[in-house]
């Protein structure tokens, strides 16, 4: 049986550790980091490339379909296939690298005007940065989150949690990870990647490809919690979103305008409520 | 005299701190976080978007032109001038928020090509990624670095060095930084940012804009030293990357191709050299 090569999220690297006084040969391995190109179709309109991002192989459906539904171009439910394209022009590897995603309806919104699709050219200075600006800050609004709150404890419990759960970080200490989920702190999915929004892109496609609602009472994220993490989260109706690391001032304003809340600097005994 | 409200690069906010048993409210200071639209002019065409990024304000002039250089657009000296927009269209607010460079002569590369300015709707499916993937892979390179090299005991070094140097850090304990440095470990110019991209296009920048050349001894970054951190540092014949945290295995291949030096997991009494 021929089997296409798969990248793994993890490749061998020979190194050298330098400390005081010598240097020492040793054998690493780090996150594997690829081009993937996204495309979109729906009926009447051949797929066409929407994104391109960096980011760890693996779980490449659900990068894309996650990505699609956090920037509002498409409900869950409109979501009809996700594939690795198959053009003849393109080497088995090139395959792997492009994800096109058809949706059973127009899109909701025009994912050209998405801030990660800015298309250059089409704006002339007169224009004056106005519609980027917007369309770099507009924000899809899932309905707020209506079920069980986590308690304190819970929050605080999760970064750790999270961790348990990271075997690309165990192996490489160089990537992400993001996790969805319920209020007594059960974890619904976790994703790593080299991007911390690719892997929170991940788990909610995780939930969508599997036909469960990715709105979670929580999302927890390895890192900091800027402005497009916290638009990912109210996108798909996230209960809180709890960072490891700080928000920064527009994430906090977004997420009290959306009534979602926010912590920071999160670890066993402190956090911070930011909304 | 009137002024124009500038974005600082820390804003107030009210929180509460939750740890067991008990939340008590305070008041932190988070990293500010705001749109900023790049558009690119020379003679016989006017300005036209060329990248939106989320950034903190501040040095944005540095921002627009380091993003220039490291992209292949055009070399320093090329860059004739950087502005704020003033078009009548725009608040005083947005004209802060849109940065004019202006070139001497027409671009190097077309600038709609490369990543960050990936156009959607202009590559049907028959061609297939390979246009965008390649794209996203070809990294403009400079001459290799021929001066002097840093010692282990100065890359070691060099984290501390930079964490001195963090003052937004020191308030918000939300933003990455990144510092150039001499051989000898003398910083240059040190930025930061929410975007650790950003920091990066900023201490280039910072060296365009103040007449000097952005090729330095050795690059520090206060986070992980992914592909897109190496494509900058290569762009303009960096001698060496210094990260405190990992790099990922496109990384460590670029710079290997490069003949630039890549240090991991940097601290005072190690490091780990992968290429």
């Amino acid at each position: 049986m021929t089997q296409t090569h798969r990248p793994g999220p993890t490749l061998r690297v020979r190194t050298r550790e330098l400390v005081p006084g010598t240097e020492r040969p040793r054998e690493d391995r780090v996150a594997a980091e690829e081009p993937l190109e996204v495309r979109l179709g729906w009926p009447g309109r051949a797929a066409q490339r929407v994104w391109v991002t960096m980011r760890t192989p693996g779980h490449d459906f659900e990068l894309a379909a996650g990505w699609v539904v956090h920037e509002g171009i498409a409900p869950p439910h409109a979501l009809r296939t996700v594939a690795y394209c198959t053009d003849v022009e393109l080497t088995p590897q090139q395959e792997l690298n492009v994800v096109t995603v058809t949706l059973a309806t127009p899109p909701t919104v025009d994912p050209t005007t998405r801030l990660g699709a800015q298309s250059s050219g089409s704006s002339a200075c007169g224009v004056c940065g106005k519609d980027s600006i917007e369309a770099a800050l507009a924000t899809p609004l899932a309905p707020a989150w209506a079920g069980p709150v986590a308690p304190a404890e819970v929050v605080r419990a999760m970064p750790a949690r999270l961790r348990d759960e990271q075997p690309v970080f165990d192996i490489t200490g160089g990537v992400h990870a993001a996790g969805l989920a319920d209020a007594d702190g059960t974890l619904l999915a976790v994703r790593e990647d080299v991007g911390r929004h690719n892997a929170v892109d991940k788990v909610t496609g995780a939930r969508v490809l599997a036909g469960e609602d990715p709105a979670a009472a929580l999302l927890v994220v390895s890192g900091r919690a800027g402005f497009e993490l916290v638009q990912k989260a109210v996108a798909v109706g996230t209960g809180a979103l709890v960072a490891v690391g700080a928000p920064s001032a527009l994430a906090v304003t977004l997420a009290q305008q959306a009534g979602m809340a926010l912590y920071g600097f999160t670890r066993d005994d402190r956090t911070v409520r930011y909304a």
